[in-house]
C-alpha cells in the first residue's frame, strides 16, 4: 500500500477516463467520484471500478461524450435525459435547479433517465445535506437479485442512500444496498476467496450458497431482511425506473457490447428543505438523536467511517496499492 | 367467529368511539381505519387495538376532540398540527390540499406533528395510489427497539408504507415496520403463548430471547436486517419527528396517564405525482415489473393477501370473533 493526495489521485483518474473515451467534463465528475470513494475507504466503489468504467467505454455500452439534458418538467420536478452516458454528470447538470426547486417548494425531486450508474450512491446526496437540505436517493442497477418466494433474478442490487444535516461538522449519510450484499463487496469476496455469511445468495440452481463465486457465476444474490427487502427493492424499480423512464434492472440486454459492465438504468433524488414548517432546527434536532443514540451505546453513527477515513486521507494521502497506482498511471498514459 | 358488514361494524366502531370521548368526526375516521385493517385481516391492527384506543382516551394523554390544524407552508409542503389528536383526522384533513400540491408541483409532502397514530399506515397512503399518485408514509412510535450495536431501546417500531397504482384493480402497497416484528403482532404472539423466530429481540438484560412476553415486559424488540433495518429506522426517526416538528420515540413520557398506549410522536407523507415528466406511463410499467416478479415465481404481490380477505369480507362480512363484537356492542351502549 502507499499513499496519494486526493487531488492528485483525482487529476490522474481524470486523465484515465478521458484518455479512454469520455469528454473532459465527464471524466472530471467520474474522477470525482472514484476519488472520493477511495479516499474514503469505500474500496468496492473506488479505484477498483476502473476497469469495469473502461471495458464499458471501450465497448460502446455507454456514451462517455454524452451531454445531459435538463427539464424544468413542474416546479417540484427535474427531469434529465443522461443520453446513455452516465448518471453524475446528470445530477451535476440539474443539482442548482434541484436545490433552488426545494428551497422554493419544501421538497423537489430529480428523475434520471437513460443512464448508466456503476458507483456508490452516498456521494449522491452527502452534498445536499451540507447545503442544510434532507435528501433520499434510490437507484436499480441490473438482474442479480431474486425477489423474495422467487427462484431467479429480477431486481437489481437497488440501493438506497439518505443523507441529513447535523450541527456537528459532518451529516448523518448511510447508503444501503436492497440485496444481501453489494455487488462490489461479493466480486471483492470472490477475488480474495472469501465465504459470505449465511443467507446472501444462491447459485446457478438456487441453492443458497456462501461462495462469492457462485453467486457470480449463474447464481443470484438474496435481498436483505427477506419479505421486507424485497418489497424496498421493488420500490426502487418504480421509483428509479418505472418514476423516471428509465429501464428496470432485467430490461436491457447488454450482450452486443462484451466488456459492458454498467447498469443502464435510471435514478431518482428526493430533496427536502428542513427549514420550511415546524421543524425549522432540524439539524439539532438530528443532533439530539445521535446524541442519544450514542448514550444507548452505538458509538458509531452511519457515514462515520467514512469521515475518518476522509480525515485520515486528507492527510496523510489516499490509500492506494502499490500497483492499482501503477496500472492507473499507465492507463493515463495509454489512448 | 362471526362475520358482520362492513358498513355496520364501521358504524359500530364509530359509536364506541364517540361513546368514549371522541368527537364525531374523529370517531368516524378512526372507526373506519379500524374497520378496513380488520376487514382486510390486518388483525393486530384491527378491533384488537380497541381496548388501547379506549383506555387513552380515559387517560387522557390523548384530546380525541382534537380539531387539526392545516398550515399551507409552502407550494410544496403542508404542515399539520394534530393538537394532541389522532394523526388520521390530520391527515383526512391535509388530504385535498396535498393531492392539489402533488399535482401541481409533481411532488408534495405533509409534515403531521403533536399527533397520536396507533393503526396500520397502509391505510394512510392506499388512497393516494387509488388517485393514480405513488406516495410514501413514515410514522415514528415509542421505544421499543435497539438500535443496532446499541443495548436499550430508543428507537419505535417506525414503519415506512409504500403505495403506487397499477394498471390492474389494486394498487402495490406494502407497510414494513423497521423492527424484526411489528409491536401489535408480538402482542398477539405473546396473547397465543407464541414463540417468535431467532433474532426478534432482547429480554429485559439485553439478551436475545424468542420469548414475547419478555420483549414485552421489559425487553426489547431488534431492527430488521441489522444495520441496514436500523439506519432506515433511524430515517424515520428524522422525516417523522425531527422534520415535522414532532416527538422523537423516545421523547414523550405519558408515566403521568396510567393507560395511555398510543405514541406522541410525528409523521411525514411524500405524495408523488407520476404522470409529469417522462413516467408518464406509470402504472401500465408497474404492471410490467409485476408480470415480470409473477414470472420468477413471486406470486403474492404487496398488499395481495389483504385483498383477498377484502374481496372475501365484502361478499361474506368481515370475520370477527364473536367475544369482540359481543364486546364491541357492549362498548356501544356504555358511556
Amino acid at each position: 500500500m502507499t499513499r496519494i493526495p486526493f487531488s492528485e489521485l483525482q487529476a490522474l483518474l481524470a486523465t484515465v477516463f478521458e484518455r479512454h473515451g469520455t469528454s473532459l467534463a465527464v471524466a472530471r465528475t467520474l474522477a470525482l467520484n472514484c476519488a472520493t470513494a477511495q479516499r474514503d475507504g469505500a474500496l468496492s466503489h473506488g479505484v477498483f471500478r476502473v476497469p469495469g468504467y473502461l471495458s464499458t467505454l471501450k465497448s460502446g455500452w455507454v456514451n462517455g461524450q454524452a451531454v445531459p439534458v435538463v427539464e424544468d418538467v413542474a416546479p417540484g420536478f427535474v427531469s434529465a435525459d443522461a443520453g446513455n452516458g452516465f448518471a453524475q454528470p446528470a445530477l451535476a447538470a440539474a443539482h442548482e435547479l434541484l436545490v433552488d426547486k426545494a428551497r422554493n417548494n419544501g421538497i423537489a425531486m430529480l428523475a434520471i433517465r437513460n443512464s448508466h450508474h456503476f458507483a456508490a450512491l452516498w456521494p449522491d446526496v452527502e452534498p445536499f445535506a451540507r447545503e442544510g437540505l434532507v435528501a433520499l436517493a434510490f437507484v436499480n442497477s441490473m438482474a442479480c437479485v431474486v425477489p423474495f418466494g422467487g427462484n431467479k433474478p429480477l431486481f437489481g442490487t437497488n440501493p438506497i442512500s439518505f443523507a441529513a444535516p447535523r450541527t456537528g461538522p459532518d451529516p448523518l449519510v448511510f447508503d444501503l444496498a436492497t440485496s444481501a450484499m453489494a455487488h462490489g463487496d461479493v466480486q471483492i469476496a470472490a477475488r480474495q476467496g472469501e465465504t459470505l455469511p449465511e443467507g446472501c445468495g444462491v447459485d446457478a440452481e438456487g441453492n443458497p450458497t456462501c461462495d462469492p463465486a457462485e453467486i457470480l457465476n449463474g447464481g443470484a444474490l438474496l435481498p436483505f431482511g427477506g419479505h421486507k427487502g424485497s418489497a424496498l427493492s421493488m420500490m426502487v424499480e418504480l421509483l428509479a425506473a418505472a418514476l423516471t423512464g428509465g429501464n428496470f434492472s432485467f430490461e436491457f440486454d447488454w450482450a452486443a457490447y462484451p466488456g459492458a459492465k454498467t447498469p443502464w438504468t435510471g435514478e431518482l433524488v428526493i430533496v427536502i428543505d428542513p427549514s420550511k414548517g415546524a421543524g425549522s432546527n432540524f439539524a439539532k434536532r438530528a443532533e439530539t438523536l445521535v446524541q442519544e443514540m450514542e448514550w444507548v451505546g452505538q458509538t458509531r453513527q452511519p457515514g462515520d467511517r467514512r469521515y475518518q477515513q476522509r480525515a485520515e486521507a486528507m492527510e496523510l494521502g489516499v490509500a492506494i496499492g502499490e500497483d492499482e497506482l501503477a496500472h492507473l498511471r499507465e492507463l493515463a498514459r495509454e489512448r
